[in-house]
């Protein structure tokens, strides 16, 4: 039994310890060395149409790389895309391709559609490509949607040459969708609620990463609050028993989230900044502001979270004999990623003829977590957001090192690799009744679509 | 401006700073040398009988030290005053008094009446005065119940030998309350429920105190409460996120109550405990408890204050999701004391009359509050509640050296000295229209009587 | 976009309880009733020459109460006063005074000085009385100054005319001091630190009140600080375990404080606000930022008080894994005031014969006190800070209600009153020297001067 | 006496949701579907070898499984393992083999050695296989010990039948531990510091599990520490100010590790109770206790974990301005298990020879963590732990249900297929050099040996 320690007066160092990223990377090595993605068993479209798809593809690569690096030289911030959207606009045209600016309620938001043979019939498919371009304020690119904008601007350029070429090799419709404001202001939930994945039997995107490609990683959902406290104002000295002090509600309820966090699953997330608290030392403060981002890992868990973090700021006013007022999202949730393996294992097969290995799901840690608006796609039909490098290991996303990165050699590669990829998936689900109905089958054994606008009333 | 003080590390000295209780002592001393109590106007009894009363009291003098130290000697804790109960009674008895042991709902409580010329009349006063008996568990007489008890006993005794020879000296009815369990048992309130203090005018009595002979001093009203949280057990490592905190929610109020106490008024106390923090650190506690005392100087503040906790503790379980019960009052409430200032001048006159100077309100810090049943009382009839030196200022109640002290030659002469002041500030009452008329009408200007048994609900 | 949820209350009722109100009212109306200031014994100057100082003083009046007014109607905050001292100066001139404007390091500070007879010599006393004339950012003279300068003022001329006429009228020294900056920014220590006060006897001013006329009230001593919490940024979501949160030091800084509150005397305070609590809720906080202030009756238990706040800062820091940067005292400290009581008792003794009678302290609740500069002075020298009647008693100092009182009829007739006060107080200092003797007496009793810049070191 | 007030709850519903219990559920029947162990490449024994080894195993099978039973019927707690000890040791004796009761230290410790051809030889490993059979108090056998026992021992047994009938069969040495007091005592960790590990290549056991069979497991490290806050009692309502109140630190403590859980890696876990918070509401109390646990996935990590526990005890502390003891290690620490995949891998392909496939680490969320003492033997030499089933997947460990599944047909198949699984893996390790170097580099490569008893100096 050991003694009881001496009194130590104090730690000298308050520099986080590197052990457990070390850890990580020794996990991560560890799995490199085993795991391999499983792959895809359904045949998907015919070998040759694929190997045409990918002559399109490479065709416009060019004319991809320089939108990509246009966009990152000139970076605009959500719901401001205006010059982006309208260079994607201009090579859509450039290729005869009727498009739309200013769809499903967002002034820099685009639609475009092409019909192949027996598009519109039962059981032909409609799909659809994603195009993000909004940039970081103050970043520029640092999140990449300069690539993401070309490889699914890419893809829809390659299934549309297909088509024009021979409407047969592409039965069904392809939708393209350029989806601005993804950057905390969830561009897509807005569009969702204008009719923009009505009717669509998969959407699919990917997304720029550090180091590794990743068939499918953890995207959290995510909802933002706002909670005041309202309480009365007194003399600090002189009278503070007749003052009702908002702080120690503030206070209060930062408390009550830490402790929280012991009974939450690994996966939830609530992060809190206390943003007014109080003026002057004098005065008992009668108001005090934080905000909190709450995230779960499900639709369902993230609801249950956010009731707590509500009855966390009611009990903490109540506490605090103060009011309360909880300000709901400021702008759209977002929801998590529900990813379906079905289209993944396409884009997997997709990718590796192109020389890559996309990682599976937990190689990378998954607690390296982040959000995206996709989710809020990916809840209401089958959708896939797999991840290609396109930067070094050692860069974080959204830092203007990555912005940096978003032009470089490894982007230029995956600019085209990632649009074939997407193209391919969704050449495969028009092909391939078999797997178009593991796709469907899949999300309904998940539990189908969910009613976003209404999920967390 | 001062520089940024470099990080410190720690501090060595743990040991409470004396500062504050110096500057309590230079307070008192200046204050000694310039304030004395206004004391009394009004005529009160004519001096000829308030001889004839000290005589008596006098006479008394050896039977009450003796009761003294028998009682010091064979202390008996709330409740269980049998021996010390029987000893008052068998010397009411020796003086020909009849008395009832065993009244107004308690076992061990004394009533005793003697009414002199035109008792029960319309206009002749109906007054009591109170003996306490019962002993701290573990320390003995060391609240010096045992000089109350003679001091009250002495009083009616005199009262009563008067009577006995002249009953035209004693114009109305005085009645000896024996009222047991003070420490901690709010018996007076119990026994207020079965009537003991019905139909009277006025109570009085004096408490023994270090150092100085008070003429009044601040009794905060008290209320105990027992708040407990009932949560869900989980292993706190495997799976804590099933678990509903117990000790989060106890913790949470503790926290809570310590930001209240700033938006409390200063004379208002709420002091707790953590009685049950759960048994073992590997499971999330689904039971916690603590143990409140709120204590304040009026019923309408403590009034407020109950009702402040009371959210306190329903806000910490709704921020810990987990279920709360709160119980108040193991034993009745305990109210302040509400002086009625004409009875103590009178205590004055008379004391001075012995050669104490009893110091008016606030000489002695205030801030020194403690609690006493007797508050009970004086929210139904006018009373009051002086404090006369038997120990040494540096001589602490409620501990093993004050119990000593309660028959030390200090105490000897405040049995007598209390006594007879009580028994004086009677015999004015009794024999003085307009002071009677004075008590009554400072009591009813106060807010006259309030309904205790339902004052919190 | 989403609406923000409706809006639910915490509790029905947030609105601090009067009760406590009440009972300071109640208990101030009996005090009223009982008690009254002993005033004071000594001979003081003869009553000739009273008689004559108050026809000086009256003479005045007109003078005292335009520039009262023109003061109001100009406010200037602190360390700005260049308007304010000049119109002062220009008075001094008018009656033939030399001034200093710009003296003991301060721009707006005045010195003037007059010498009766004997001046200098060793038991000719030296006193000074002052003036401020700073107002309040916003509110204008929500602290009456424009009140205290002219009572400062009048006495000053009043003496000045008395030993124009007759030097022996004035055996002494007496220094006007014109002392700005009082709210906020501690001028006077700022002058003391320059010399202002050295080799004087006596320093005394008035201040003006709601309601009454008090001969002494409770100032407590103040200082400020800032903490800051440096701590690490990381993602709150992907990394959150490589940040090292501020804000969790800075909310356990402000728990800390509030259980702390229960152990420290019921005359200190402490109040605290956070002034930065985060930027972003997705972002660890690397920093943040609380403003107090620590209040108490004495020097001392300032000096202990400020130890365990910055105790509190440092326990804190470690408990969260940061750095911590202590800020004392931007402005240098106020100490409390502490009152001569025998210099005191001649201004009660003045008032009175002005028909006003000042209130001895505790009547008017002690737990209602604030801070001032002068309290610098009282520990360097026997001082007194009477407050008078300028207001009625709901209107509350620091409040634009209080500005618009301070050129009501109530403030005008107090300006003569308080300059009279101050000048016979000073008289009777320069004239008895048994009550000259008394005062440095009583100084030397309390602990004597003690340093100031030095004392928190 | 009053009644209790009513009960108010503090919420509707505190439940705890089930959603991420099901999210749980779904995730690992999604990895059921597509993830499988990689299993193992070397040779390791000639398969002729481990048929006649299997043969030897079943044959002890009936024996086994009635030692199992008779353990489960006789629980016996940490260090009382008297009569199970005894039992095993006879039937050790039963096989010719010698064996020591009462070794490396502690009185229920077994070791007994087989040697086999070239035994003792440089290039001839020694390797061993563990024991455990301590019961829980109160619930038996409901971690399952009675079958560790038995799959330990038939893996000795079978080896040992295989040397005595040809030594060549066992190309080295074959240990055999019997490790007392697993559970809460880290018996391993006594014998390891008596030389119980000296000298071995590679030490495995096999642990029971609910539902599943997997290969590997988190197992978190562990240590206890009590923290104890020494501060000065007070009268809580009339000098408060005179206490150092030690439960304001513990509830402070409590507080700053809810909050630094933020900051903490996912694998990390602090659990805490208050054991001690004070006796009496009245009193501030001198004394609290908390008893805490804190966990981390690798002894880096809970070194810097342990360390910042203190740092907020010490905080803690300094901010409640008490003393502090902190006391480590009531019983040595658990590691964290450092799982050999090359020995593991073993495991995988005999398990598959029995018909069984165990789960590659992840397929059961690695969050339902726990602690072993086995992990101290992993930081000291290659070792495995894999699970095997013997319940079903809803009986939760350390429940009286999980005693009572110890026994069942499920327990009786993991008996002999987990011996032969241990015994398999020990022969090939002994047989085949390529793979006992590869166990080495792979513990070579991870760090290789710590130096357990200093290691959190």
């Amino acid at each position: 039994m050991s003694e009881p320690s001496p009194v130590r007066l104090g730690s000298t160092s308050t520099e986080p310890s590197t052990a457990y990223m070390h850890q990580l990377d020794e996990e991560r090595e560890a799995a490199l060395r085993t795991q391999s993605h499983p792959g895809s068993d359904p045949t998907g479209a015919p070998e040759a149409l694929r190997s045409r798809l990918e002559e399109e593809v490479d065709k416009a690569g060019p004319e991809l790389v320089d939108l990509m690096i246009d966009l990152a030289e000139h970076p605009e911030v959500a719901f401001e895309e205006h010059r982006s959207a309208a260079a994607i606009v201009r090579i859509l045209e450039g290729h005869g391709i009727e498009a739309q600016l200013g769809v499903h309620g967002l002034d820099t938001a685009i639609r475009a559609e092409i019909r192949g043979e027996g598009a519109g019939s039962a059981d032909a498919p409609t799909v659809a490509v994603l195009s993000e371009y909004d940039a970081l304020p103050g970043i520029g690119h640092g999140c990449g949607h300069n690539v993401i904008a070309v490889m699914g601007l890419g893809a829809f350029l390659g299934l549309a040459e297909l088509a024009k070429k021979d409407p047969s090799a592409m039965p069904g419709t392809v939708v393209y969708l350029g989806t601005p404001a993804e950057e905390g202001h969830t561009g897509k939930e807005h569009m969702a609620r204008q009719g923009a994945f009505d009717g669509l039997d998969a959407a699919v995107m990917a997304h720029g990463y550090p180091g590794y490609d990743l068939a499918d990683q953890v995207w959290l959902g995510r909802r933002t609050l706002t909670v005041e406290f309202h309480g009365h104002t007194a003399h600090a000295s002189a009278q503070p028993f007749m003052g009702r002090n908002a702080l120690d509600a503030a206070s209060l309820m930062y408390q009550g989230i830490g402790l929280m966090r012991q009974q939450t699953p690994p996966s939830d997330r609530i992060h809190a900044v206390i943003r007014e608290g109080g003026e002057r030392a004098s005065v008992v403060p009668d108001h005090a502001k934080l905000d909190l981002y709450v995230r779960s890992q499900r639709p369902e868990t993230l609801k249950d979270l956010s009731r707590r973090v509500e009855d966390v700021a009611h009990g903490a006013a109540l506490m605090a004999g103060v009011g309360v007022t909880v300000t709901w999202d400021h702008h759209p949730p977002s929801l998590p990623v529900r990813t379906n393996d079905a289209l993944t294992g396409r884009w997997v097969e997709a990718q590796r003829r192109r020389g890559r290995d996309p990682l599976p799901l937990g190689v990378v840690s998954t607690t390296l977590a982040a959000s995206t608006d996709f989710g809020n796609v990916s809840y209401r039909l089958p959708g896939m957001h797999p991840l290609i490098r396109i930067a070094p290991a050692d860069v974080a996303l959204h830092t203007r090192e990555f912005a940096a990165e978003s032009t470089s050699p490894a982007a230029r590669s995956a600019a085209t690799d990632g649009a074939y990829g997407l193209a391919a998936t969704l050449l495969d689900v028009l092909h391939d009744p078999a797997l178009a109905a593991a796709v469907a089958e899949e999300f309904a054994q998940a539990g189908g679509a969910i009613d976003v606008p209404s999920f967390f009333d």
